[in-house]
């Protein structure tokens, strides 16, 4: 269909798979209590879900230590992106590229224009102060991804904080895309989910034209339910809520996000993903090193490097996924994304490429 | 929130409710296959969703009669509508009201200018010839509900030719909402879903600019789900689906969509379902007619009438749900909806009726 090829992980409609490192979901899985939350959901299909998401609004801002009119939930990520760039009616938008290739879906639907500053495979792709400078005046929103997709690298605080200020000045808008966030290092740092909202509101209170968008999907592997939530101040979430389908949230959805937080609240399940990811990461970095390929630093549960221009290929034989980038603006052939999955599927793909690559 | 004000029936959060007739939902339920699709999407929760919608649209396409490239699915038609109003684009809309306040939130959220154009309430606010007038050439889309809400009005075939001849004519596009159809007096006469299914790939070949627009909610009682339909040409289609975020559809909403075809194409479910609602909604208006109320004639599984100002307010107080129709453009206060339910749930509203009304 014209307009809407897959540019993404988890094509596995289309080919034979047996491991799928191409998608970057937790590899602790989805929680027990999500699973149930369905079983709940399953009750309730015979009703229509709230209709302005009161109850799970200040849920989820008792979670984060946020304001209720803050936050508002949608179908998964993408579909609070595409109600921002709704919202924001932005005439020219600056990408930071590579960058996930819905922030062009969301933009290309809404007519935008889009200037793609390309980063410096000498730095890593990682984004510098210098780079800010293509934040020009005519620039009606910016995207930032954090961490980045698909090198995985955190923005440093400094620069995102120069980022946001450069933006005010210019009146741009900022989607700061956090769907990986806390899943990556930072949010480590920082302590568990509760605190990454303190920083949103922190954020919020000083910025006014900024968006988080945070996916639910990665978090608590659940890509076949779509949910997300977006934070900002009260007058921007009015504007991408009047964007938004009514009731754009289904039950399942609903439950899912209210089992979600109790997870966050009450156990230690995004931490403990963490630290899970940090070693598996660190293993499965060495491993493709081992075999000759470089392997970009990440700080996210994924891992960019370059290899053999059929490895995709190759791989897909012995019935393993992975990302070709080379569709990635600014990416080409040869570089590739894999998921930090367990230790045992990590063995596996380590093993596999063993038998391609070190023959 | 501002802009997001509930204008829909439906409203259990707010209030106590034991019998909601504010809804219009199929009275047999939801088919245990549809609960039974909901137990096996769980075990797909950690897949992303098919992201062209591939095998999903050849099912609805075989199951209706129409080409595959014709049709694709949304979480509910409330999505769908907006996907249809961002993919139009147009500058001025016409609306015959009154109508699903849905039109004015896709619409206010696009910036389309809306013309309002009344319905004679001493036609029963029916559709007719005389109406068309009102599409005029500076229209770019025009709104039509089949069957008509709140009214519950099958469009005469003859009226509805004629509009999408003059639609053509003056270059403007035609969003043909058939949520309720499957359930009217119209899809009965023309028997199932394939037979409604060949109408609208007739009309389509016909009319370049049409988009029809169908609900799973009303058909299987899952409002829950959130899953519906849109019917176009291929090159309309294409541009919807540009407009829908990447995975707009749940596994969840899948797994139903799929489970609601089988029962489509090898079970009486939408026969009997009609053949329920026609006598129950007898019924009931024979019921309504004893307590003085004036009932409009319905071809849908609700019913408009008028009553005292304050039943909404009396009937709630015991425990029943009705939709009070006054913030319907065109209709005022003592403007009342309800649904057509099951025997013994008429019964209950007919009784309260009674108490309110007979005594």
């Amino acid at each position: 269909m014209k307009g809407r090829q897959m540019k993404h992980g988890g094509d596995i409609y289309d080919h034979r798979v047996e491991l799928d490192f191409s998608v970057n979901l937790n590899p602790l899985g989805t929680p027990d209590a999500i699973l149930r939350s369905v079983e709940r959901a399953k009750d309730r299909i015979g009703v229509y879900p709230e209709y302005t998401q009161d109850s799970l609004r200040n849920l989820i801002a008792d979670t984060l230590g946020i304001r209720p009119d803050s936050v508002y939930a949608g179908s998964g990520a993408s579909e609070l992106l595409m109600a921002a760039v709704r919202a924001l009616q932005p005439k020219k938008a600056l990408l930071f590229e590579p960058a996930f290739s819905g922030y062009a879906h969301a933009l290309t639907a809404a007519g935008c224009e889009m200037i793609r500053h390309p980063l410096f495979e000498e730095n890593g792709f990682v984004l510098t102060e210098e780079d800010l400078a293509a934040l020009t005046e005519d620039i009606d929103v910016v995207f930032v991804c954090d961490p980045a997709n698909p090198t995985g690298l955190n923005i440093g605080d400094d620069v995102l904080l120069k980022l946001l200020e450069r933006a005010e000045q210019n009146h741009a808008a900022v989607i700061l895309d956090e769907s990986f966030f806390p899943l990556s290092d930072q949010a480590y740092d920082r302590g568990n989910g509760k605190q990454a909202g303190d920083r949103a509101e922190a954020r919020l209170k000083r910025f006014s034209h900024l968006i988080i968008l945070r996916s639910l999907t990665k978090l608590f592997a659940m890509p076949g339910i779509r949910a997300g939530y977006a934070i900002a101040s009260p007058e921007l979430i009015a504007a991408v809520a009047m964007q938004l389908p009514e009731w754009n949230l289904s039950v399942v959805a609903e439950e899912a996000i209210r089992a979600g937080m109790e997870v966050l609240k009450e156990t230690d399940f995004a931490k403990s993903s963490i630290a899970m990811i940090q070693r598996e990461r660190s293993y499965l970095a060495d491993r493709l090193k081992e075999c000759g390929l470089t392997v970009y630093e990440s700080h996210a549960p994924y891992l960019l490097f370059t290899g053999p221009q059929n490895l995709y290929e190759a791989l897909l034989a012995r019935g393993i996924l992975i990302r070709d980038c080379s569709d990635f603006y600014g990416l080409e052939k040869g570089y590739f994304r894999v998921a930090v999955r367990d230790r045992t599927d990590n063995e596996k793909l380590a093993e596999a490429l063993r038998m391609i690559l070190c023959r």
